[in-house]
């Protein structure tokens, strides 16, 4: 029973992106461990479609299982958006994306009662946190913008660029004309653009991290079904991805707390 | 015999990029058939390893095979960089690649023997181009630049946009320092931004765009082989694509100068 308490959480993204999630539980779960895949040999996600999204998640998560995971984290909006419910009909593990905690914390947090997201054009086009906001409270009003080029600005390291800030500018114009009072960052990447997100949208206006909220859903479930990490546990954090380790090591390194020497590659494609 | 010679020419490129080779043979081969493949559900390749670019250069040279191609171009500079002479060696058909008569335009259009070259990350890193040209003419002095925001950009369809020029202006003004009298346009996507770069190095920079030296050398490998395409020939262009069909076509429809009515899905995992 400890063994399986002490067994990692299967952690998922289509690369990089889903390094703020796992981030996140290691600041609010630090005894849990983690086993992380990055798809980066065939990232982006966003602009691809459900089916093969779906398919996509299928592999990762046949993948995951022969790494005796306990639970599944889906750390990327779009797979979380297309895919989240099929592969959680097909498994008996718990299993948790990032729409859901996000969606409800913009819910709770919301006065006005008029929710902004952003994310990739998938994760928009879905509709999915729109549907699951107004599934709880159908007065609120939900104003979806894709902003593709958030991705590959914050993949080139162009965080605090006059470019972003201008295209940050355009994207979020629309958003901030609907008088929004909650924006939803609905894509992993977003965070990292917080302070110029921030800056656009002003003071009124909360942020929400899905990321943050999802490491606290994930521990309360976690909690619930009784299969928390003991309190001995030594936690410990093996990535893998499907592309070259060398790239998403030096992107890892920047974002995670602790030194990450080994990434390991694995054919996806196989699973 | 001459069934053989009316085969179609085999196309593929990572995404939509390719089409400005597929529109270039169409212009200058205007007997000549196609079945182009866009690799859109992997898209895109400039960021990945060479291992992985061999791999789905693999599998698509497959699933070309089974189309019964007379001949195959890689109209992708990453794949022609990374996987050409792999899958030259493994073919009996004529293959050709992109860099090849680029480089070859540059070398015999340069008077001061200062070239540079734009290209995704893997492209510029690959060093093929330099290699190449240096093979002919050691004395010229090959400067290269990643530029990995351009396909983005073009993605997005922001072909004339302010942030498109701020961007390219920090991306050429490195090679304008160098005084470079040539610059090859070193992926399928750059020719589409041809009149801002042309606007920021300048009327006397010569710019080569690889696609219209493809089809140039094509032809005659072609002719060379006995290969062309009889009088008589009907032209057909078949389309297919590893992702959605309908974003594709809207793409193609938007370079290509005929109306494409059908594009074809396939799972490319399966060859």
């Amino acid at each position: 029973m400890e063994k399986t308490n002490n067994a990692p959480i299967g952690v998922f993204d289509s690369g990089v992106g889903g390094l703020t999630v796992a981030r996140e539980i290691n600041r609010q779960l630090p005894r849990e461990s983690v086993v992380y895949f990055g798809d980066t040999a065939r990232v982006p996600y966003g602009s691809k479609s459900k089916d093969t999204i779906i398919r996509y998640s299928r592999q990762i998560v046949r993948f995951l299982q022969t790494k005796d995971v306990k639970a599944i984290v889906v750390a990327c909006n779009t797979a979380s958006a297309f895919a989240l419910d099929t592969i959680e009909a097909e498994l008996n593990i718990p299993v948790i994306g990032v729409v859901k905690p996000g969606a409800k914390s913009a819910i709770e947090n919301t006065r006005n009662k008029r929710i902004g997201i952003i994310g990739t054009e998938g994760t928009i086009k879905s509709e999915l946190y729109t549907e699951y906001i107004h599934g709880i409270d159908p007065e609120i009003t939900v104003i979806g913008k894709a902003c593709p080029l958030f991705c590959p600005l914050v993949e080139e390291g162009m965080l605090h660029d006059s470019v972003t800030y201008e295209i940050a500018g355009r994207y979020l114009d629309e958003l901030k004309e609907q008088s929004i009072d909650s924006l939803i960052l609905g894509c992993t990447h977003y965070p990292l653009l917080r302070s110029t997100i921030r800056e656009i949208m002003g003071e009124g206006v909360n942020l929400v991290n899905p990321a943050y909220e999802t490491a606290i859903s994930l521990g309360e479930l976690l909690k619930q079904k009784g299969m928390r990490a003991d309190i001995h546990a030594k936690p410990d954090y093996t990535f893998y991805v499907s592309d070259d380790t060398e790239r998403f090591r030096r992107f890892a390194n920047s974002i995670m707390p602790f030194e990450i020497e080994e990434t390991n590659r694995i054919n996806i494609e196989e699973f």
